[in-house]
C-alpha cells in the first residue's frame, strides 16, 4: 500500500492536459515508458521565429516537457526540472516536432534524462534538430501546494 | 559602408514582433545593450503548468530569446542559438517574468551570453527563478533563405 | 583514396598515449566504437579532493576525453570539443573510474555524444557518479598546426 | 555563535593544498571573494593534449575548482558541485591559465556561479579560451564523513 502504482499513459495525458501552456503550444504525449517517452507538437505558423523556422523556445519547451514526463515514469508525478542543456544542430521546419526522451540513470530522488528532437515533414522524413540532457528531482506534494 | 550600423532597440522590437511564437507567448523587449538586454513576459493563466506555477518552457523561451537578442547587439541580426544551459532555482509565479541577459565574451562569429530570469509580483518583489548560459553564432543570410 | 580509413582501437591508443595530460592522470582506452567508447582511470591517492573522494576534475577529464574519442569514431582524428555539460550524481570513490560514451547523433562536421561515468570498487561493484553530454566538431589539420 | 565566520583566503589556500589532484595539476588560488575568485595554473608540458595545446581536462578542472571555491565564499566549506557546463571558444596555449569565477545568485543551500578561463603568454596577453556555469550545493559534514 505504500508503493505508488506506476503511472500510465492515461495519467500522463491527464497531466499534460492540465498544463495550460502545453495547450497553448499544442502538445500531445504518444509514449510514456522509461526507455521511450514521446511528445508531439503539430507545427503551426505561430510556432515560428522571424525567418519562418520553428522558434527555439518551442523546441526547448518540447525537450523540457518530454524529459520531465520521462522522469515521472520512474520518480512519480511530483517531479521538477533542476535544469537542462540543449544543443541546436539544424534549423527546424516541417509539419511536426517529435521529442523523444529516454532515462539515462536514476536514484530514488533524481533522474537524468536524454532527449532528441526531430522535425518531420508530411512524408515523415526529417532530421534531428536538437539534443538535450536534463536533471529532474522529486519534490514533496506539500511543497508544491505551498508554492502555488 | 561595409560595417553594418549597430542595431537599435527599434530594430530589436521589429525583430521580436516578427516572431509569431513571441506574439503567442506575449513578450516585449525593454533594453537592448550588450551589458543589459531585457525581455519581459506579462504572466497569464495560460503560461502555467499543472500546479499553477509558470511552465519551465516559458522560462526557457524567455532565456533563449533574450540571450539571442543580446548576442545580436554584437553579432548583428543573423544570429542562431548553438545551445544553452538553464538551471531552475525556484518555482516561478507572479505577474511578470523579467529575463536579463549580459554578454560574457564574443569573437567575430560567436558570442557567449549569461542570463537570469526573475519572477515578480505586482509589488515588483521577486526572486531569481532561473539562470542560463548560451552560445550563439553568426549565420549567412543566404543560409537562412535556403533553409526557410 | 580520398576517404580516410576508419580509425582503429590502436589509432585511439596511439592518440591517447600522445596526450601528456592523459599520461599524468593515468588513462587507458578499452573500447573504441561509436556505440561504446570506454576510458578507464585506475584510481590513485593523487586523484582525490580534500575529503578523499575522487576530484570532480578527474571525472570531468574522463568524460570530456572519452566523448572526444567517441566523436572521433565518426568524425576522424581532427576533432575538438565545443563544450560539454556534466551532472554529478554521487560521490566517487573506489579503485577505478569507467567512462563510457555513446554517439547520440552526428552530421558531417558535428557530433553530439552522451557519457556516463562509474566509480567501481575492487569487486567491480559501483554506481554512476556522473552523466555528461558533449558537442564536438571537425577542425582542419592546418588550423591545429597554426595554433600549436 | 551559530553563524560560521566567513572563510578567508588562507582557509581557501589550505583547502586547495589539501586536494591531492590540485597538487598534481599544480594550482594556486589568487583571490577568494564572491565577486572574484581566481585560480591560476602555471602551464607545463604535461598539461597538453596530442597537438601541444592545453588539454580540455585541465581547463575543465580549473573551471570546476574555481567555481566550487567561489560557491564556498557564500555557502561555506561543505560544498559539492551538482554539475557544470563549459564552452570551449579558442585553443588554449601559453604560460598560465587564469580561471576567474563570480557568483551569479545564491540561496541558503545553492549557488550558481559563472566562470571564464583565459590562457596567457609570458607578456600577460591572451584570450578567453572557455566560459562555464556551475551549480553547487551545501552538504552536511556527516554525509562527507560517511562517504569517504
Amino acid at each position: 500500500m505504500t508503493t505508488p502504482s506506476r503511472l500510465t499513459l492515461a495519467d500522463a495525458e491527464n497531466a499534460l492536459s492540465a498544463q495550460p501552456f502545453s495547450a497553448l503550444v499544442g502538445a500531445e504525449i504518444l509514449h510514456f515508458e522509461p526507455d521511450e517517452t514521446v511528445l508531439r507538437v503539430a507545427l503551426r505558423a505561430d510556432h515560428a521565429q522571424q525567418h519562418g523556422l520553428v522558434h527555439g523556445g518551442v523546441i526547448a519547451y518540447a525537450a523540457d516537457n518530454v524529459m520531465a514526463f520521462n522522469a515521472g515514469t520512474v520518480l512519480g508525478p511530483w517531479v521538477v526540472s533542476a535544469g537542462f542543456t540543449i544543443s541546436f544542430l539544424e534549423p527546424a521546419q516541417g509539419t511536426e516536432l517529435i521529442a523523444t526522451a529516454a532515462l539515462i540513470t536514476a536514484t530514488e530522488r533524481l533522474a537524468v534524462v536524454g532527449c532528441t528532437v526531430r522535425a518531420l515533414d508530411e512524408t515523415g522524413a526529417g532530421t534531428v534538430c536538437a539534443v538535450a540532457q536534463g536533471t529532474f528531482r522529486v519534490i514533496h506534494r506539500q511543497q508544491v501546494d505551498e508554492d502555488a
